[in-house]
């Protein structure tokens, strides 16, 4: 296995913090800002269990990792080339012991993982509903942003199905798509608990937000301040900054 | 009738606009900022029709028709007192053919107004959940602020059985209760179109979110910018100044 990039798509990032790097291939979906505010809004525990649905490159297990010290986080991924990149980014960075990668469809999660078991759930899934928006040409790019092989209803159900009572489960998606998370959420037992509003400067409409719920929890939500991406200058806030350079 | 104070608890305040006028009685619930950001809110068309669900002392009426000149207006509100606060409040500012007032329990408004039929429904409604919070010992503020003799999905399926296909159903509440305000509309056939949180300072929790929907529309929510109430210094910000002041 190639643990170093390979061809001229791919290239090696620093992540900051305790000297990680990923590979990533152009032709495959790169990690964005979102997931980093994702891995930094999820309220894993130290030595807690963790399944992210649709993993990617593994840039999530590995902001975990490095963050919140969880005992074992298994990435799923149904794109193969995504999960071998994802599992060489483990090796990487010599997380064999701690990151698990799945070549396999979340929504068969619960055949190959034990129902009810852990502690935390994350999903950074496609954005776009079926049939929404331009598709891109590259199937791979296609899949990572539209809900071609999942629908936000499997993602909540199967992180339902998986989460022990009380596990968390942390989303960030599209604002326009709040009312479907919410009621999905509560369809299958999943209590949205924190919301928050990713706004790109405090006069423009959120572009993301942050949800967590817990299974089996009682209604009662709490919304955060509002997240504030740039500054009037366009250079990332100090929340921001701190966010990237966070380590637990 | 009396239309102006007519005992110690009775105070006249002015609205700023249009020369209107609002009696007030302090035993009963006083409106506040919650209302003029609701009427400004609202998506009411010119020559619309509105149902305002638990109109209290009339406050949002009057708004609503100084503000957005709706053809006609009802507001529904079950205490006596207030309702009777809300004719006086009609009566003083000369608007007798455009709002009417009926003392009468919102859960049997289809009985008294035609169904399918009204182009939008406004409510600032109890915030406290049964049995939440501490209840304050004066009845009339009780039931004010308490779901005491409605609850929540009575507005929203009231809200519902008024409205016309396309109407909008829109609400000023607490942001816990998001989820519930979502899952409730969308049960009862009014899709979230519009949502704006409103905070008291742009690093603390919002205190209040507004929402808008639509009867019978496709899911695809708009979140607007943040509305914050206060600058640093206390003083109201340059947007609440607009809304409080201004006229159609």
């Amino acid at each position: 296995m190639f643990i170093t990039p390979n061809n001229e798509f791919e290239r090696i990032d620093d992540l900051y913090f305790k000297n990680y790097k990923i590979i990533q291939d152009k032709r495959l979906f790169c990690f964005g800002t979102d997931a980093v505010l994702l891995a930094d809004f999820a309220s894993v525990k130290k030595n807690g269990t963790v399944v992210d649905l649709g993993c990617g490159n593994g840039i999530i297990p590995l902001l975990l990792c490095g963050k919140k010290e969880p005992q074992k986080i298994i990435g799923i991924e149904i794109q193969e080339p995504s999960a071998m990149l994802a599992e060489r980014n483990v090796v990487l960075n010599g997380l064999s012991d701690k990151i698990t990668i799945l070549n396999a469809d979340l929504k068969e999660a619960t055949s190959l993982l034990p129902k009810g078991k852990f502690d935390h759930v994350v999903s950074n899934p496609p954005y776009k509903e079926k049939g929404s928006g331009i598709l891109n040409p590259k199937d791979s790019l296609k899949i990572a942003r539209h809900e071609i092989l999942c629908e936000l209803s499997d993602i909540i159900r199967t992180a339902a199905d998986l989460l022990r009572f009380s596990g968390t489960f942390t989303l960030i998606h599209r604002p326009e798509r709040l009312s479907d998370i919410l009621c999905f959420m509560r369809e299958y037992g999943i209590e949205a608990k924190r919301l928050r509003m990713v706004f790109p400067t405090p006069s423009l409409k959120p572009d993301m937000v942050l949800i967590e719920g817990k299974r089996g929890a009682k209604p009662k939500l709490t919304v955060e301040p509002p997240l504030i991406l740039h500054n009037p200058d366009g250079s990332y806030t100090k929340e921001v900054m701190e966010i990237y350079g966070k380590e637990s």
